[in-house]
């Protein structure tokens, strides 16, 4: 089955310590649909602006991403600035530019609104729930978020929780919304706001899981160095539902092993500039780490 | 096989924001001590004051460590007084009193001597060469630090790291040695300085193995609420070293096994002041908690 992705498409200028790269393909829904895409169809819901380079909607289309629900639209596509202390874990915002994205306003194509599995990626709480509006009796939708819309955003983010299967959000984040420092507390306390499946995202600690079957404890994959982290969460999640819209059986018996694939589709979305290092990666390679992980967890 | 632990045997005052406790048995060597005899001998090196309360020396008979090594000197015990910050990371030291501590010069019962497994926990790196010094072929020596002797004793320090097998520090430290931001970078820096296992803790977010047979990640058990860490990563190591002793086979084939056990005999550390926690385990509960992390960890 396909994965439905609604999130932003972008125009990323990353700088790091070590270098600088000027409007990179990115956005939550980029990085999330070429994560997925190694692992099921995609199709994706966004907007660009009439400057989107060609060769960006190409890298869409060599990872097979349905763009019928991509809106191209005269004006300026999204444009986000930031840049990364020296050790890649703080970041600023440097410049955000809406663009077409100020009057974003997705309208699923009818082939779109039977998808099974939704990912709500990284965007306005209110965008999420008008894509929801539109979508027939999904068998599995998650969401993702960001620390902007628990702060301008709440109410729409809380009736948001309400609707969803999956909410996947990071310690920082958790915190902030529960006021718990302990992630497992948090956890406990965000169940209760509606999602049946909890996931918060420790970056290089890896992530956790709260679900029916429990919690499941899933390791970062080993990185050396770090190029880039911009995406990795959007990867992680975009790679975890990929792997579920096609894996057989129950959602509970495979999100572990869907959130191995995403940790692992993550550790690549790492180790170069935006999306550089992912679109060359192979299914194989792919394999070949969570295998590595298997391994680096047993005893 | 026993294990011979040497560190600190201190009076610890701890204020948390939920309550105060003045006095508690504490010290690297006592949590570390504590900890591993749950899985094999202990014999004790360290000092005290003729001010130790008598019911310390009965808790460690309780848990049959070996005291022949522990000197008990007219003056006052160590004692350390500190504060934890609300979210239960970030502590700082109120008051330091060394008392007898400050000329500690520990001799080895000749009985000591040829212990196989030694444990040369937080404590200045002068009297960890010093007890080292004493030792006959020991088959696997492990030493921990603190950030203190990275700043006034680091050649020292870097002296000891070639005597090592072993070596165990957490992240912050980690970092400050090697001036490395990833832990990755960082153990392989450390490798370089001599141990062949090292180990870097993470707190909460658990521990990573550097090792002959490659990484290993390990997890914390998942806690809802910390009552006081001090003493978890001493408790960490002790138990990783009681289970090593008494283990079959070799230490690679045991290793990860070992840093299970140290992780959870953490965990019960952290649910309780002091040792007050640790000292009411049973062997079938930490056994019921490995089991748990198995099931948390597996994919």
């Amino acid at each position: 089955m396909s994965v439905l992705i609604v999130g932003s498409t972008a125009l990323d200028s990353i700088k790091t310590p070590k270098a600088e790269n000027p409007r990179l393909l990115g956005g939550s829904a980029s990085h999330a649909a070429v994560a997925a895409s190694f692992f099921s169809p995609v199709k994706l819901v966004g907007v660009v602006g009439d400057d989107f380079p060609k060769r960006y909607l190409e890298l869409y289309n060599r990872h097979k991403i349905d763009l019928a629900g991509l809106q191209i639209l005269p004006g300026k596509t999204f444009h986000w600035s930031g840049e990364y202390e020296v050790n890649m874990n703080n970041r600023r915002t440097l410049l955000t530019e809406l663009g077409v994205f100020e009057t974003f306003n997705p309208t699923l194509p009818a082939a779109y609104q039977k998808s099974q599995f939704v990912l709500l990626a990284n965007i306005a709480p209110a965008l999420q729930h008008h894509v929801l509006n539109q979508m027939r009796r999904p068998k599995f939708v998650v969401a993702d978020t960001m620390d902007l819309w628990l702060n301008i955003a709440l109410p729409d983010l809380l009736k948001l929780l309400k609707r969803l299967d999956g909410f996947v959000l990071n310690d920082s984040e958790a915190h902030q919304l529960t006021k718990e420092d302990n992630v497992f507390a948090a956890m406990k306390k965000i169940h209760k706001l509606g999602p049946k499946y909890v996931i918060i995202k420790k970056g290089s600690h890896g992530s956790i899981l709260s679900g029916p079957k429990g919690f499941f404890i899933c390791p970062a994959y080993p990185l050396h160095s770090v190029v880039d982290p911009t995406g990795a969460g959007d990867s992680f999640v975009g790679g975890m539902m990929g792997y579920l819209a096609t894996a057989r059986g129950s959602i509970d018996s495979n999100i572990r092993r869907g959130m191995i694939y995403g940790s692992v589709t993550a550790s690549f979305c790492c180790e170069g500039f935006g999306l550089n290092r992912t679109t060359k990666v192979k299914r194989s390679q792919i394999d070949a780490r969570v295998k590595e992980l298997e391994k680096l967890t047993r005893f």
